[in-house]
């Protein structure tokens, strides 16, 4: 089993700080793999973090994201930005496996040593995304990239989430797909804070603009202000991205200070919520005896209890074990 | 704010176990509202439990998903069984509203009073799914249903793991949507018990056949003398349709009592844990003063201290307050 030692944290730390693609990598998969060394980490890159504008994609499958992703990459190099690229994939609770095709996807920018990509499988049990995606992005945005993309299929509930943590979130829509009726559909209108209209050549393009506009005005969204743009791109030419990014950085001055702390406090109460949570379901693991989470399974299943009375009787147990006893 | 008072549970449980449609769905809606009623509704339930075989069917957008489903309460309906359909929609984390058009769907069935349609957002946050569904499943056995069939759109893990509860599990897949390679991608095809290559009529479907029991032969699998078979539907004509539920009957066949079993103290467990984790969450909120979450999400944006760190308060704090203390 990996610990804390196979890992040198503090040249690794210095090495990342200074943008050493290796060394980011490195950290990116140590946080994939939840290694024992991740705490010092986390604390060791605590006082660099906070510059990036974290910049969220999403959209149903087909809409284009990476492409518009490689685009905005394009863009944001060519007025000098670091960019960082953090691709969450929907892959297995099984294999844990991101597919080939996506890591070897964007090859455009593989020798810029300013543009660090990285597709991330978002394995494990429900809740692991919560806190692993933001700790990736900690690694990025400690090792001086001025924007993160965020990539992530918006389809189910956690991508969704995850892209709505992000200071400004992009909701992708292609001509076509339904008019947005997809996009309202899995939720994800309401994280949008920019709308793109992707391949935004093809038949449909302007009425689903139109369509995306009109869902705008209707949605019940607070009165801050702020009404998410409808920028029409292509991505595959550029066309509109220029656009895009403005857009991106009107938002981020909208928000201000206060409104992108407020945002990244949020985040921030996810990701230790969530390492919480996790933090008390590995001491649900140690329980034993007639408390242990298998007996009191199959006691429910055997219909001698109920859920709810079991969970009571697992959160006393595990309570007993002593919450503040250390061992992670 | 609701009270378990305002629930007569006895009578309700009552008219469920009788099969009142009436009953049944006040008390999914109890089960969505996350009503405080719900401890003792399960456990009044709690006996009547384990009966119904638990079909999930799970597939990307467009596959056919509702079609399936329609066609199967249609073929379980022709051979007597009483059918319960739960759909879960992989709605908005903000308004946790499922649209309307699913909600009115499968009108075919809508007049049998031995079929239960009931469709279910995944809303609240992440983990919400995974305590919800198994209950509603809960209210649906209990009602005497033979087959309850739990359809999710397997593209986020969270529906993929949802799916991957069931007692048997259809992945649906149709011709020329990547050949099988979208359904890979999300992970689904390895919680498939039985796939089926739906709009058979297309063109392509037999390549599609071909790349899916390819792929199963080459999926790791554990040695348990299973091979998934794979079935060609029609849904919309009912063609194939005699030959899943064929299918899923072999499946729970070569399940036997013990295989059943072993699926139903898994997701049982997962159920408790989710309950239990729900329980801890709800001791986050109220933790006060400086360990407070927001406050520990401030220090974690202001760089003063690192996620892990804050995590850690967090959880003594709630230690501190007392996991064993009641008050759910």
């Amino acid at each position: 089993m990996a610990t804390a030692r196979d890992v040198d944290v503090p040249s690794l730390v210095s090495a990342a700080r200074e943008g050493n693609p290796r060394a980011v990598a490195r950290l990116i998969s140590l946080v994939e793999d939840a290694h024992p060394a991740l705490r010092e980490v986390m604390a060791a890159l605590a006082p660099d973090t906070g510059r990036a504008h974290v910049v969220g994609l999403t959209g149903a499958p087909g809409v284009g994201k990476s492409t518009t992703t490689n685009a905005l990459v394009t863009a944001l190099r060519a007025r000098g930005d670091r960019v960082g690229v953090l691709a969450v994939d929907p892959s297995s609770p099984f294999s844990g496996g991101a597919l080939l095709g996506d890591r070897i996807r964007m090859s455009d920018h593989a020798a810029d040593p300013d543009v660090f990509i990285r597709s991330m499988a978002s394995r494990g049990h429900l809740g692991g995304l919560s806190w692993a995606a933001p700790q990736a992005l900690r690694v990025l945005d400690a090792a001086g990239c001025d924007v993160v993309l965020l990539e992530t299929v918006g389809v189910g509930q956690s991508e969704v989430e995850v892209a709505g943590t992000a200071d400004t979130t992009v909701v992708l829509v292609a001509p076509g797909m339904g008019d947005g009726i997809q996009a309202g559909k899995a939720g994800i209108l309401e994280v949008a804070d920019v709308l793109a209209v992707n391949k935004a050549d093809r038949e449909g393009a302007s009425r689903t603009g139109r369509d995306l506009r009109h869902m705008v005005a209707m949605a019940e969204r607070d009165a801050d202000g702020w009404t998410p743009p409808v920028v029409r791109t292509v991505a595959t030419s550029g066309e509109g991205v220029g656009e895009l990014v403005d857009a991106l950085d009107a938002h981020r001055a909208w928000l201000g200070e206060d409104g992108l702390r407020a945002r990244r406090v949020r985040r921030a109460a996810g990701e230790v919520e969530a390492l919480a949570l996790e933090a008390v379901r590995a001491r649900v693991g140690r329980v034993a005896g007639a408390d242990r989470l298998e007996a009191l399974a199959g006691e429910v299943v055997d219909g001698r209890t109920d859920p709810w009375a079991a969970a009571d009787r697992l959160v006393e147990a595990v309570g007993a074990e002593g919450l503040s006893s250390s061992g992670r």
